[in-house]
């Protein structure tokens, strides 16, 4: 903890493992390092697979390290629920940054557990923070449940797409188009670029929530470099427009809100689970749900004021 | 749920609404429905926007109908996290079936909650289960979390694929083919077909594990029924290694477990919150958080032994 807050990447590198296995001694430094956050930009980027997200990161990397910024990567590969492991890909791909000691770069896998990747970003965004990084560019893998939880962690979230895959209904997901602070699309010499763009902004139209801030809708070339610094402009201009508008105050709250629940959620499951595993009733009990001999729902209210009435006994 | 088991449609209805919605009734009718479950073979498909999903459901349900099975239908549309409004596209798609009584099709479209998706979905192939399906389709977007859960609540999964959609490392995630039973590259007669076919069986080759089964590659052209009759021999081929292995028991056990665990985390969570929403401690607990005054996670620790403690009260 004390080596996050001094700059050191390996105690940076071994807390994030530690949150990544989700080891319970995370918790304490987690609640020391929260005062040192807060200052960081988080940039959210998402799209579909083989939109150049990748080399739109590596490429915004460049151009944030050239206006004197240090910069956090968290690459969140979806990948492997039975092995864990993050697809070499996306490491190989960072290796353009990975001799900078100002650009820290994580990938992150799931663990086939669900919520776990979510608790873990989240988590690692905080400590990357508090190590100090001015901005902290989140990456996922679209689509799927993953954006909806991207909004949760980033300020500003761009969605990336490419000319030509598919303009139909179904490619461009209405969820998808609301999350967005800014659309790239990419890969602009394309055949098929204006007809992407002019997708999006047909469907931005629909939009009727009147929120002051229309996405734009970027063109750009990300292995030439093109249009990478006026996106770096366009995504300060959010961070500006947040502010101006009390919008990061009001986010703020609702992440808060969110952060403690999804704690508590988690805290106070690990303390009913820990009563229950390894027991033979609660084995006992799982197979008399597979075999139908009773149901989940009811077990799991039998089992909750067991658990529930276990503190009530204390005091008898 | 006396409608649910005596086969009315607009009952069965009404009870995957109040699921969708997460009323608190819905318990009770899950427990008592949960014995007449267990029957349905539930088959899960996924892959990228574009790859035909759709199509291919229609189809296969074509096939089963004409084997004299009856089939039910969820697809799970992540859509939008602010509306909540299922995309109309994947509703028109299902169109052909809608006159036949033996398929019942349902759109589900995620909340903004996380985990709220998983858990309605889970809920809902149940109860079309005890309405009496024998098939069970739920077709999923990829890629991202969702697959991991579609392995969760199925027992076969199919992962779909288009030739040419990027034959490169990152678009065929390592975990989206780790979750497959059956692999289906559709839009058989674009180009690449067979490139496609061999980087999946390339990659299939990778795959350490000793499991008795190799997934299959199939090849169709959905929109003209190629190959849909072998897809759906394939599935029930699948089947019977299931369960002539011992791996329907094993698996019916591990997912009795998720189901006990997540709807233990679901009631013990909603106490919690049923205590703490709308008190103004709460609320100012959650600006102190934004404020930096305090963490999440020594927050969260005093409002759980806060909310255990007041179990304990009760006997003083």
């Amino acid at each position: 903890m004390e080596g996050v807050l001094s700059g050191k990447r390996l105690a940076l590198a071994r807390l994030i493992s530690l949150i990544e296995n989700e080891d319970p001694s995370t918790f304490a430094a987690l609640s020391k390092l929260y005062k040192h956050t807060g200052t960081a930009h988080i940039v959210g980027i998402t799209g579909p697979p083989g939109s150049g997200k990748s080399t739109i990161v590596t490429k915004l990397t460049s151009e944030y390290r050239s206006r004197g910024k240090t910069v956090g990567i968290i690459a969140v590969d979806p990948s492997s629920p039975f092995t864990g492991g993050a697809l070499l890909g996306d490491r190989i791909r960072m290796q353009e940054h990975a001799l900078d000691k100002d650009v820290y770069v994580r990938s992150m896998g799931t663990r086939g557990h669900l919520g776990g990747i979510a608790r873990a970003t989240s988590d690692t965004i905080r400590v990357i923070d508090a190590f100090g990084k001015d901005v902290i560019i989140v990456e996922t893998v679209g689509a799927g449940q993953s954006e909806v939880e991207i909004v949760e962690v980033a300020q500003t979230v761009i969605v990336t797409d490419v000319p030509g895959s598919g303009d139909d209904i179904q490619a461009i997901k209405a969820g998808i188009m609301e999350i967005a602070d800014i659309f790239v699309v990419n890969k602009k010499d394309l055949p098929g670029a204006d007809i992407k763009v002019n997708a999006i902004k047909a469907m931005l139209e629909l939009d009727t929530r009147n929120t002051g801030w229309t996405p734009p809708v970027m063109l750009t070339s990300a292995r030439n470099g093109e249009g990478i610094s006026e996106l770096a402009d366009k995504i300060e201009e959010h961070l500006r427009y947040l502010k101006e508008c009390g919008l990061m105050e009001k986010r703020s709250l609702a992440r808060s809100k969110d952060e403690l629940e999804s704690i508590m959620e988690y805290k106070l499951t690990r303390e009913l689970l820990a009563q229950l595993q390894g027991r033979p009733e609660y084995k006992k009990a799982i197979e008399r749900i597979a075999q139908k001999d009773e149901d989940p729902y009811s077990v799991a209210e039998r089992l909750i004021v067991k658990f529930l009435s276990s503190y009530k006994e204390e005091c008898e």
